[in-house]
């Protein structure tokens, strides 16, 4: 595309009325015809911060972040995005403020919204309770907004949960959509979503059920692999399945990551922890019972060391589609040799893929900021127009 | 009020030439003319906010704060106003920066300084301290102003101090003004600033004695009750006697909860600690005697327990005007059965009187803004008129 | 100066090509003509700062500070630039993020930095490494925007290094060109950067060997006071020679802090850690001796408590140019009887100094400020006309 015009010209096209003043929750709640919608958004938010022009649709307002998972690359998407916007970033950091449940949750969600457009949430720690938490508090902000006491009504944006991660596979998917030249070009492709060995134990199942949730919606052929075990939660695989169903693509399970890495056209190594697991985890947490935790880590990390074969090696990779499948991550990456002993990639792997790795994760800010500005504005179309029109430079020339 | 010209009209009335290039430490400081073009500055600045007028009087500047205790709340408040205006806000963290006393106070403040146009601190924990503080720093930067250091004079913001809470007890009286529709309203009315049970023990005091140096200039009956031992600092008990002579009201104490509820049209049941408490407890602090604080917070938790029937129960309510007083709490209030078993408020009270506890709170951030728009702007009139001239979107269109 | 137009006249006569995409690490690896240019554009936008021109260059974009220690002024002083010219401060806060070595350099250096216009690193802490990790940070972003991963190339400004601090000292030196009234009228002057005691024992070493390797340049005498032991880093002095030489000034050393102070035009007494120390305590660190630098610190303590005679006391000064040498200190300076028993200097002579040392110390922000324009704008004469034309207020009027 060479004008901010094909971009409007695509969106005209599409129906995403659904999106204005809601939230993203999980990539399965949206339509494909949103899900496009978000794709042509950040791709023109990105057109036009390449080519200086301001995208700052807010003269002031807050964009509001809660992490309860430490973070680096979200936090700083979230910034970005939010600052590419118009919007300062207040983070409400729990050690200072303590927020806890139930009357506390609705409280809070309003007394930090007076002036907030948007509210980021990672909680990806336990399952059952991220989404919640976070539906919890865009419950709070809507009745809020609907009893008068909030002028606006703040758009909550997951920016990780237990279920999903969809800032992260919209991105990851943006970015083959480019790389693969459309996403026409998709379909039949076949990426395996791998299970990988790290030497850490309980990385959040969000990313591989994230993973499938959406690329079975393309027409791809996305096969799960993992180790008798791994298994992640069973209502995202029958999300997936509906989808392959439903795209005309399909959705398999394996346990042999060398089943599911041959001729795959992308593959997407990586460790995540087995759902039950992370329930009983989430229920001797909720007991206090810590002893009980430390257990179960020894006690995964003990069954992750006998699964160290399943890493994305040389070997591995020229069982691929001519030995070249694109490589993905969300990074970081457990590299064998550099970042641990043993991992989740060879170096050489790694380093071969690293540009395209990098460039996938720099999707992210704009995937948020197009997120913010289909729910803040009703007519997204026109709103680039203007921001066309008026011609602002992002940096003075 | 319809128009933005309403407000400059009710601003052309006043007389408040004293808050340009002042601080805001304590109400009382202030003149009945410079509080009521407060209010119509914050009335001024929500209507513009609310019609999509941009407000933003810097293009670039400085909102510093520094809070000496957890605050989320006041926090965000601070920083929806420095944003409002166009400031940007940068937290002195003294965990990572380590402020002391003395020289030093002066220093820090002249060294953070040197493009900040506003210091907003909360410092409520030690008697005879925070507001102290307060002036030393103010005094610091008038300083470095006059000696050429500071090419502008930051402004102070009292946050919260062992005194005052004014940007509380004003956004409480803004609510309230609102709630009976006009100041001239309130005249005669009966507010009841009672202490209640809450299973903490050390509450400020700042708030009572925000409210009732307050209250008592608007011609109403101000009522403080608390149990025998509870007594507020005697300086504002004095500033409220005194107010209530000038103002026709009153102000009158009781050890009887019932009798200040009975009739009232207002009732603000919150917790504190007694004054002559805090002021041990500072001593100690001096002194470095930490087993004299456990033993005093101690003694203070079984004094405490002796009230638990000081709680804003139904019965309570039926005893005010027509049983519907008007319920005030600075939040975040101690719910019976909610967030302890016992404690200042019943669940059915606070539940019913929810939507109007969030509105009274969501002043904050316009009360913080006006003081330092007043502050800034030696003739704010003329700054509302071409704001509404250049009639900038703060959310585009 | 009075206008505008006389600092972009100055910059006409200068070559600065070379700091257009470059990095600050050195003041050394500056040409004079950029160092000049670089203090014309600071007091360029300081001007239109106190005559409330706006000089927001950037409409959004992230200034991203990374403090590896504690700071006070440096942080203010970088988020004041930033915004200054448009950018939100976002900090990378390693006690929430996890910023290792090696490859996690390179990722993370991208990761933060698809929106970053200017990454601002102090990391003094340990010998050979606060250098060499921001010039690895600095060739990871280089890299990453030659490789398409990075839309623009973020700068890289050295908020203070293990051999340089030169937003300091080109602070410190833009204090005494105006003090002096010109860089011409510091040709042939004597300034004494002088070794002093402090109870503390590891105090960075990039104050005195910033200040040795840029003063030297300038044609002044430069003399170096320590007692023995105390030795800087012999890169350092043998740039200081090599500056001297060319500049006509002189550079020499002394064991003596009379010598130093005496006749001397300015005076810079301030404590240090030796060199070799500071490189055993690297070793210790690197292998995790921690007892060891427990016994090095003690050590160190004890070495110093022999040189406790090294204060800038009332005698000292009058041993100076007149008995009225200009007083310098980067600040917080140890002052006698004040934050110390004993310390760098006496009460009575800080507090003669205080409002120049204050002065001295408001000129980082624009040092900073400068720093990032001349990096980022190519033409940087052409941008001061173009905001003087819009000529947008900073504060609006």
């Amino acid at each position: 595309m060479k004008t901010l015009n094909d971009y409007i010209e695509k969106l005209n096209k599409l129906n995403f009325k659904g999106m204005y003043n809601s939230d993203f929750f999980l990539t399965w709640e949206k339509s494909d015809d949103e899900l496009e919608a978000l794709f042509t958004i950040a791709d023109a938010l990105r057109f036009m911060r390449e080519n200086n022009i301001s995208t700052k649709v807010f003269e002031s307002g807050l964009g509001v972040s809660l992490f309860r998972d430490n973070s680096t690359r979200t936090r700083f998407s979230f910034t970005s995005a939010s600052k590419l916007l118009g919007l300062e970033v207040q983070d409400l950091d729990e050690g200072k403020s303590q927020v806890a449940h139930g009357e506390t949750v609705r409280e809070t969600s309003n007394m930090i919204s007076f002036m907030a457009d948007v509210i980021g949430i990672r909680d990806d720690m336990y399952i059952g309770k991220g989404n919640a938490y976070m539906r919890e508090v865009s419950d709070a902000v809507k009745q809020g907004n609907k009893d008068g006491i909030l002028e606006q009504r703040p758009t909550l944006v997951n920016l990780q949960c237990d279920i999903d991660h969809p800032t992260q596979s919209m991105a990851d998917m943006l970015h083959i959509i480019h790389e693969f030249g459309g996403v026409e070009n998709l379909k039949g492709k076949k990426i395996a979503m791998s299970w990988a060995y790290s030497p850490s134990y309980g990385k959040p199942l969000s990313v591989p059920q994230g993973i499938v949730g959406l690329m079975t919606r393309m027409g791809m052929d996305v096969v799960l692999a993992h180790p008798d075990g791994y298994e992640i939660m069973s209502d995202v695989e029958e999300v997936a399945k509906a989808n392959a169903a439903k795209s005309g693509g399909s959705f398999t399970k394996t346990n042999s990551m060398e089943e599911a890495f041959r001729d795959a056209d992308i593959v997407y190594p990586k460790s995540w922890a087995p759902f039950v697991a992370m329930e009983k985890r989430t229920e001797l947490y909720g007991n206090g019972d810590f002893d009980g935790i430390k257990a179960l880590e020894k006690e995964l990390l003990a069954q992750n060391a006998e699964h160290k074969d399943w890493a994305c090696t040389e070997e591995m990779m020229k069982l691929t589609k001519a030995g070249k499948a694109t490589y993905m991550h969300c990074l970081p990456a457990d590299i064998t040799g550099v970042s641990c002993e043993e991992g989740e990639v060879d170096a050489s792997v790694f380093d071969r893929y690293r540009i395209p790795l990098y460039k996938q994760a720099s999707y992210k800010p704009y995937i948020i900021a197009a997120m913010i500005l289909l729910s803040k504005f009703e007519n997204p179309q026109a709103t680039l127009k203007t921001l066309e029109k008026v011609a602002k430079q992002r940096k003075f020339d």
